[in-house]
């Protein structure tokens, strides 16, 4: 079975693959006719498709997060690749594939992403701040093994949320340790909560992203993260005025670091400017990473980034 | 007595007024002397002045926000007047004058303004909403009576909050009238809450404002008021998520209307973008009625506003 | 017969519709065949639709802004709706169908609104204002009775700019009488001048704007009404430096508030401030109702628009 | 006597000068003494100067732009020269000293730039343009004799803005020659009439401004030139809407490029984007040219320039 | 033989252009056939076109860059005008047609383009800046005869480049006369230099650029000329510090003014502010003569210009 | 001897510092007096200084960078300690104080600072990339001994580009082992070239910035380092155009990622992105570390800080 990424022009191929996006459109014939216009995908990566000649049956058979197994041809379109499906039938049972099989993932397990971010906030040091942490990340703790970071900025996949903060834990490890007058509780605590309203913000499965909840486009993530450590302090009966609880809001608040991109207030403490360019340099190299990846080896540029600047990215050669 | 905004140069005086800001330095001579470099003011406004003799005594007796009486000398100093003082005591009690007399004012009496604002409260329909605005407008009840809208900007000076508070509710009961479709009950809540947290965000005396609290500077009013609906919520027992909460944290949320104001979301209800325009309305007349009320009859420019693009304003004449 | 805004997916309909745009297009079929691709609008919204089988003589029969009778069914493409045309002619005499029907227009009588406009006019107590105010209106006195106040932006209907100014009247009157140091004549005359040299920037028919005119591109109609005062003075005999028409002028050139906006200089009388705050807000919320009232009830949200900063706006709910 | 330009430290001189500014200041000492703040000027460069000991008489004797006799001693104070007067008197009758001679003027004679300028405007061939234009410049025909370009940005010396005018026509006469498609007459009476207004916008005497005027505030002077090609075609019976009249409008109200550089409309007209630039370039390059003259030969750099990015420049060797 | 700008709709006609672009692509039918998505141009113009009935020789016969004899017709579609291609054929030996008759180009011979650019090297008198210069010309002079000066901006044709240089240094030269403190000798080396890399940054074939170079992706021209001054000061034998050196380096890295367009330093030498004027001249005013020369005579307004502030230029009427 | 950063208000003490600045003014008594502005420094701080009685002998005695013996006096001037001088002498040989001490220096010896950036030229495995490193940081070598890393904004000090390096490397580290896609030599070089002409760029003495070099100024450090890296090729005979030069170039010219931040080209390498992020991480923390450490303990907040937003930054509390 051959790769997405692996697909050349004129190639005939038959396989899985997951229709991402599918919807039925009609062509500009009298009769008009309808046809199907789909995204497939795999691990690998994704190609537009078009099925042209969808019967009535079809219409209620094909629907989108669906395994199907494909005969196809690779054509070119406007310089890109683009399938002509000849056939297509919905994967069965005993076809032994699985969806999770299909959907591009952060190269750690889910389950070993967690336990990293479990263990994260058993080590911290200070009980008020460990208690809103766990309070906050118990909120959304299934939905951690799944979600992605973003909706296609950065870490756009299965557990990419996960997977984004256990690097950047990784980073502010290295910074305490180079830098010891950071206090890594409060910079550990940042991390974990920076982006932890996410999951309620964006609407998800699978790893991708749908649309942003009604909460999410009237309060947004910032903000609602913040008002979760209210909740926390109010719940767990702590002061609204303690120094740890402004100190985690404030982290959390100002981690977007200006106001046109987001931050009501800007990063005033060590730790918070930490905390933002951490975040930066993960998202950026994780982006410039995955674009590498799925670019296929022989192609000297990148598409454009939209998060770096919207330019290619050269494949550095020695 | 003279008002200050009366004096002339040349003119030579003896009233009472309030030691706005104190501050003792030197003169460069050899050997230096201590002198006292002073701000005047009244309620009709302020002049700086200068009181060269003073003696060590003097500098143990006059304090920042204590009233004197005072023979001055009208001078101009850089095109500007400034008062040299001749004589000055303290004000004794037996002089009958109170300090709150001396200080700027909102035109209407504080405690009709929060009657106003309570009348307002009671006047809204939805139980749910009523009791998280109650709520809110009870943490800083008492300093509604007394404190600024802004340290400089608009509304500056003693109960300016709630006047700025007051008229506002006054153009959104017309807009209500005028555009039936809006809400309400969501138009009076955001008008009162939207900055009910800058009581706590400033710190204040006397209706003038001395600097940010901590607080202020790391979380800030905007997402103070956004917490305080959270506290509310989880204390009054109404779910997180309920839509009326999510509503009045929008409208608090996006009332500066873009991020590089200091708004993590923009507005994206009816009732949020009416907000943020009367707001905007109010606070613009009310930095040019101010303007133009402490700039003498006899000039056709007032100062350089800074909210207003920096410009002076032209008195009207027809 | 349905309303444009009430049709529903794979409804089948019959009704009178205006032609709102209308082009002949040519399929990609071998031989390629002509097509109507058409926006049929009543007052209650407008759809895009498609008529396949367009004759020869079709294209000598139909036209922008004609009426028709259509029998048509709705389908859904690119999640939206579309109307597939089945049968078309136009409407004919005895239909008893009426154009101004099918537009979409101000809420109030556009006889109203100019008699409204007249009778402030009449009320400016100074003469020579009055005497300016009344020579640039006469200029479009007749537009006023059907041009929309911009092209897309706000108040893109039939009368639109009447109404436009007539509810900025009422907020006018209302803030005169909330802060009397504004001059009444000036704040008048600034709503009433402000867009009133629009119907000679813009070339419109029922109330939708087809282009620019020349001289809308070249000069703009903030120059343009400043141009007609000084033709007015000039021609009324009163000097062009006279404070009335100065600050008639400057309340024209102003109402844009900044230079990227439009307006060569920045508002620096109060009632120059006041008229851009009142412009504002009557135009946002114009454009939310506006958006709400086009949007079906079961819609959460509007399409976003532009001139809310690109955004959405969520329907209230209590 | 020594030009202002080359006075050095420490040096002792006697010449006569021009008091630019004067200012009665007071010492800090007890009891307070006036001094004089000055700016003493020649038609080389301008130097700052303090007179410790005025008496009273002396603050009755010098004023603002009277000529004087000085003895002076040349120190440094903060890294620039500055002058210690040690005795002046005023400049009398049979000193032989003329006003003029001690201010900086364009290197052209103000009646030949004119002249220049009236031969311009009857090499106009077409009739309309050439009395719209001429109707302008009749209006200030006195005041370009003497009057600066701007308050300090470029030309802002004695007859600056005719001089302007006149360098700009030389390059719109090369430039005419090397693009024949590009008309003549309109670049030339863009030339002529887009800083027409200037000497109305701005208070000046012997080239210096001291303050802009009401209209110029309110108006400006690209709104009044535009109000005045107005003007000019209602005496002179021309239809306002004339493609030349509208193309001078368009000329003057696009010459500043951008609407946050002031123009309410942007070039769309062969001639309106030559005389943007035009303007640009020879408003940059005497920056440049006066900087340079007026910094020592022994100085690589000049001072910073506003207008020119704020920059120094650099003087080329080769 | 019909030039292209001439066409009009609906005619039929006959005659030799060149395939400028040509794509195969798919039409939408079942099953889809092959067309040919085609840019047609000659020196006048261009057009789009179509060929629905390619057969599989076609698709191997035809090629972007190669001359044609087409019979077609002109429709209109989107309000533009396209050819539909009833017949098409490579142009043959004997047809005696020859490619450069059919691109755009400078309307100056390049052979005596590179004559006035080689004259105007000899002309420099100081040794050191004339061979730098000499140098770096050399390097792209071939290039010369033929490359244009930017992909679409301006002067994007056939022998651009040259061209824009040869209109630089008539101004440049004009400006010398104008102002004398210009020192000659580093403006021209200024105005050859300043887009010398551009050749090398771009891929380009008969005017038209298809691509940049990795080289000029990552370096960029500005810099390329930069490090080419530092290769020629190497080979030549001259100090790096020289202020020859560093003039020449200046000139080039400022010329685009600011960082936002891409020059590291801002203009700080007479000489680098001229060039930056003269170039945006240039510049812009051939951006307008293009688009007016290639807009049919019938229009009153041109395309939209990107350079222009994405503006139309209006056809001057006299 | 009491160290700057102890000193409190109204304490008397000896000691010896570091005249960091000195200049001669003159009061306004008359006869005037002159008296020494003064900044003091040791390695803790600086504070201002006046000497009022300075003698014709203290004028050449005393001069910047020279280290004196000091009896003083701490006042408070408008809310900032500043000391009075009671008594001065210069420091003498046998006193045993060393200049060095005086100064605020890395934390790291500059030799070892030094010896770590050769082994890291030395593990950089392509010969071509370690050959041109080379080449470029011997011309430095001896300056990176003491050079700071800029004038004011981050590692203003002592060794303090040296410092930034090492930090620099050990971030780069850390980063190839966390994400192995990254090139390790490109890394290296890109830390170790990105502020190598820096030494050139700015004229410094014991860590101090006085000002830019002319070079500094007209080419800039971005554009030096890629000259230096285009001579290193010419002379080790490595073409111009192979992919390490070119990506050597790259790293340097982008490193200010975007244009009004200094950088011709935008990052376009997973290194450059990197590096990008390495220099401001490092930088910004740098500046909040050094703003904590020259802070009182006894103060919440540092001062304002420019590289920061100007924010000021909260001293964070467990």
């Amino acid at each position: 079975m051959t790769l997405i990424k692996q697909l050349t022009d004129q190639e005939e191929f038959v396989g899985f693959y997951l229709l991402k996006e599918l919807e039925v459109k009609q062509t500009n014939n009298t009769p008009a006719k309808d046809y199907m216009d789909i995204v497939l995908c795999d691990a690998s990566g994704q190609l537009p498709a078009k099925y042209w000649d969808a019967s009535p049956t079809d219409k209620e058979t094909f629907f989108p997060m669906g395994l199907v197994k494909i005969r196809g041809l690779v054509q070119t379109y406007r310089e890109r690749l683009q399938i002509k499906i000849m056939k297509i039938r919905p994967a069965a049972e005993d076809d032994g594939v699985t969806l999770t099989d299909f959907i591009r993932s952060a190269p750690i397990r889910p389950i070993d992403l967690v336990y990293t971010i479990k263990q994260t906030i058993a080590s911290i040091a200070d009980l008020e701040i460990r208690a809103i942490v766990s309070f906050c990340v118990d909120k959304v703790e299934e939905k951690l093994m799944h979600y992605p970071a973003a909706k296609m900025h950065h870490h756009a996949y299965f557990a990419g949320l996960a997977y984004h903060m256990v690097r950047m834990l990784e980073l502010g490890d290295f910074l305490c340790k180079q830098r010891p007058f950071l206090n890594a509780d409060f910079l550990k605590a940042g991390i974990l909560l920076h982006d932890i309203a996410k999951p309620e913000e964006m609407i998800a499965q699978l790893g991708i992203v749908s649309d942003y909840s009604v909460q999410g486009k009237l309060v947004g993530h910032i903000s609602m993260a913040s008002n979760w450590i209210t909740e926390a302090a109010v719940r767990l009966d702590y002061g609204l005025d303690s120094p740890k609880v402004l100190g985690l809001q404030h982290l959390v608040l100002s981690h977007h670091n200006l106001g046109e991109w987001g931050s009501p207030v800007q990063p005033q403490m060590a730790e918070a400017i930490a905390l933002h360019h951490i975040d930066a340099l993960d998202a950026k190299l994780q982006m410039v990473e995955d674009a590498l990846d799925s670019t296929p080896d022989t192609e000297e540029w990148t598409q454009q980034i939209r998060g770096i600047e919207n330019k290619a990215i050269y494949r550095t050669k020695l």
